[in-house]
């Protein structure tokens, strides 16, 4: 792999400008790293700001054979953040890449390119005045939309399927042509970003999780802001429980009565966005024994299973959904509501409350629910990510969440399962006992991100500062991943880590047939080699 | 294009049997049958009745160097029916292949094979006991439902974009082959039917509106029974009141209030499905003056436009939805509404009405509502495929509507636009007076197939008897066609007449990339050569 890096640096510091193409020790570091115990290091970071500069900086690469890597942002937490799946890429950033070319308020989209971020277009939508929401996932302010769409992730409205929602991609291929899916290769085309097969065969699909070019615009649908926002949340008390909720949310989803994504957190998934582990309380020993996972529950007022929805609608319809998931789970577990004027309310009369000393445990459920609301109306928030610091022995510092600046430890795995009880069942029991040899605790959650699929995200957190606890993690992860492919809960992504591991046979055509579509599109394997295809996976330098 | 036909019918005889291969003139006369004025010849007829057997007609295809052209039931209607793009290419009808493999009530989809039709899906579920509904199209009971589904085809229900509903593709590629779609091509995956795109790149897309596979299975998903359906209908009196109400539309699909596509078709559409062109009133004019036009309207009770849609849901959502869509409407429109047990009670009273002597108009229009509500859950119906009768100077048999049993001449061309009345006006001022210019009534629907999206569907309706109209069809067909291209209102699919025509620039990359994507899997271009790949359209022979 890789050609002669040194012509291609003058090429594209001449087309780019010096400052933009960066092959100093420092930034290579930066870039190099990761969540996990060891990141990749790029032979140098470029970095356009428009769509002509990455087809002219992918020609330089295809007439040199260095492989280039597009990131967005560099956000892909536990995925593989900003690096490459191999040492010595040419790491292509897009963050520069930043416009917001088109908001369109009455077919409700946005067109934009890989650098804008989730707080970019909330901020934009409100700055101008837009009665649209984004989705947004977890992943934090800081995320790119487009990144996180292309890996399909997921967020918590009724949009929250990110790559049904998207369309009209504009891509550059390998050889530096442009393609544009959907219609909008039609110069007048009308219906580009509203309409995603277009005519012929729908090529969106094949720009997804892959490494056959680099997307450089995108229609992304917007929610308009409903006439009402009710968010709802639940505890399950035990782990039993959890099945037959999951079956009856099922019902609600396929019956159309939910239409958002419903997210279901085990305890633990929940405190670790609220707190480090209890090194104190512990006494500095790991893993948590259940006793001690008991009493935090409890002291925080949680189950063992935390769910999150809402309802988006006018008065009525959302008044209909509450009363039906309300009877759906009556008996199972007691719902609980809240929209923008109660907790407003609850937030006005907590000083109070302090002041008499009896706000305590209730302000820190408040402070929880906050940022939880924000993110159903589209508000970005790092609080979920600060679930990534969860085994850090620092002091957890309020200010950021990157897990990057803040040296975080996490891998995450995410095994689709179907909506069913016993699917969900099944894959807590081929997971704990895992999570448990290797002593980490389980950090899980399950989401409803369509009506009959159910995504888990298992994290992995672990003290990165730790050489044997990193290890261990590294060796659990493969574990949990080699265990979800065995009994055929296959991630819906996976990270760098796994690329070369998701080919279980020799003799899966799916694979060959991704491995002859890059042959096709990109002969030389410029665009992220070992990306999503393992036929071509890069051989060792 | 083409090798030795000879020793493949050979090696195709040895496969599937003698009576499987045909090349008698009957048989090929039957194939070549079309709704356009010429259809193409096949050289033979093939029906394989399993995959396997597909894979070796397929390989013995290449072999020979002999185009095969799939066809699931043949009935593309006003699209190519089961015609190749060209003559002389051999069809691979699978209507043999009409197995339903599984249907899961839980997670509400089946997993199915190319021949197996509306009728045969929607009598199985009732069979079984299954509280399932399929959306089906109005093509008519005997439609393939993967057929319609790969072109992307839409119907009534909540899951009226049949592509986006669908999942798990088994495709039979050029070389012999299986390819699976989603996770499904590990082998022991658990959600290959519920979760679309899989991991890595999502291929789906490829083998719809494509010639790069052959579709032998798919999941398909299912609705599962709401508590309650309510069908509504309103009619628009005037076309400029038109534009304001898709406008309504779009905002109650936006909020989700309505979850079904809407069909509104305008009054010569709404007629040409209850009787054919009025021959003894206008003793044998055409085209229908406005005069008349305006006086069957008011005969039928129709508007201008006429709308259907329905909710689907508990009884408090469905009663939530319908007076929002009254409020939206008020003053515009008068709503009507229809469930079974009030047509039912209105059905019970027509006989008595009759025998009074006052039931005459009412009862056409209830025998009108009967099957259009029985289109909103599930079960299908030719009504609708009746309209392709419109200019026929036969009288119209009630035993068959199908369209090539009877000798009808149709084109339909489906333009995409933006769902927004102004698209909606543009696109009307376009077509309509090209109708006008070739004598032909404008027969329009505009379906709202998503929330943004709004399809429409014109009908060149004709007498295939009469060759002077049938050229000024074809030619009131092109220029259509070349003015939607114009303006932008690109087709969401097109007949085989147009597949030449859907590239409308030499520097278009998209086409370009689809061309090389069909040299990388089907290099010899043996499947169905030149369908929706404008860059490898055969030469003439």
């Amino acid at each position: 792999m890789g050609g002669n890096l040194e012509p291609a640096i003058g090429e594209w510091r001449q087309c780019l400008g010096q400052g933009y193409v960066c092959t100093d020790e420092t930034t290579l570091n930066h870039y190099a790293r990761s969540t996990q115990p060891r990141g990749t290091r790029p032979a140098a970071v470029l970095r356009p700001q428009t769509r002509d500069e990455v087809c002219t900086v992918v020609r330089i690469a295809s007439r040199h054979c260095i492989p280039i890597y597009p990131v967005s942002r560099g956000k892909n937490w536990g995925y593989g953040d900003a690096c490459a799946v191999t040492d010595g890429q040419v790491i292509l950033d897009l963050s520069r890449m930043n416009r917001i070319w088109e908001v369109n308020e009455a077919l409700a989209y946005a067109v934009i390119e890989p650098g804008v971020t989730q707080q970019q277009l909330h901020d934009y939508l409100a700055a101008h005045g837009h009665r649209l929401w984004l989705d947004v996932t977890g992943a934090g302010p800081d995320a790119s939309v487009i990144g996180n769409t292309l890996e399909r992730g997921f967020g918590h409205t009724p949009y929250g399927d990110h790559y049904q929602c998207s369309a009209g991609y504009e891509v550059v291929l390998a050889d530096g042509r442009t393609l544009t899916t959907g219609f909008g290769h039609y110069g007048n085309a009308e219906a580009s970003y509203i309409y995603k097969a277009g005519l012929g065969p729908s090529l969106d699909g094949l720009f997804s999780q892959s490494n056959l070019g680099v997307v450089t615009k995108m229609g992304v649908w917007l929610l308009p802001k409903p006439e009402r926002l009710l968010g709802f949340f639940f505890s399950i008390p035990e782990d039993d429980g959890l099945p037959e909720v999951i079956e009856r949310l099922r019902e609600l989803r396929l019956a159309g009565v939910v239409q958002s994504t419903v997210h279901i957190a085990n305890d633990l998934r929940v405190l670790s966005a609220r707190q480090s582990y209890p090194w104190a309380l512990t006494q500095g020993a790991t893993p948590l024994n259940p006793a001690v996972r008991l009493q935090l529950r409890k002291n925080a007022g949680l189950g063992a299973w935390n769910a999150l929805g809402a309802f988006y609608g006018s008065r009525e319809m959302v008044s209909a959904g509450r009363r039906a998931l309300k009877r759906s789970l009556a008996g199972m577990v007691t719902l609980k509501t809240v929209n923008e004027r109660r907790l407003r309310i609850a937030e006005a009369i907590l000083p109070w409350l302090n002041r008499l000393g009896i706000g305590g445990r209730i302000a820190d459920q408040l402070r929880a629910v906050r940022p939880v609301f924000e993110l159903l109306r589209g508000t970005p928030s790092s609080e979920h990510l600060a679930g990534a610091g969860w085994r850090s022995r620092n002091e957890r510092n309020s200010k950021s969440f990157d897990p990057l600046d803040n040296g975080w430890g996490i891998y995450w795995l995410s095994p689709v399962l179907p909506m069913t009880g016993t699917a969900a069942r099944a894959l807590l029991g081929i997971v704990e006992p895992i999570f448990q040899r290797f002593a980490f605790e389980p950090l899980i959650t399950m989401t409803s991100i369509t009506a009959r699929a159910l995504c888990c995200v298992l994290t992995v957190a672990y003290d990165r500062e730790n050489p044997a606890e990193s290890a261990a993690a590294q060796e659990c992860y493969d574990r949990l991943f080699d265990a979800v492919m065995e009994v055929g809960f296959i991630p819906y992504r996976v990270g760098i880590q796994s690329m070369a591991g998701i080919s279980t046979s020799n003799a899966d055509v799916f694979w060959d047939v991704v491995g002859t579509l890059k042959d096709a599109l990109d002969p030389a394997a410029i665009l992220a080699p070992g990306r999503y295809n393992p036929r071509r996976f890069p051989q060792s330098p």
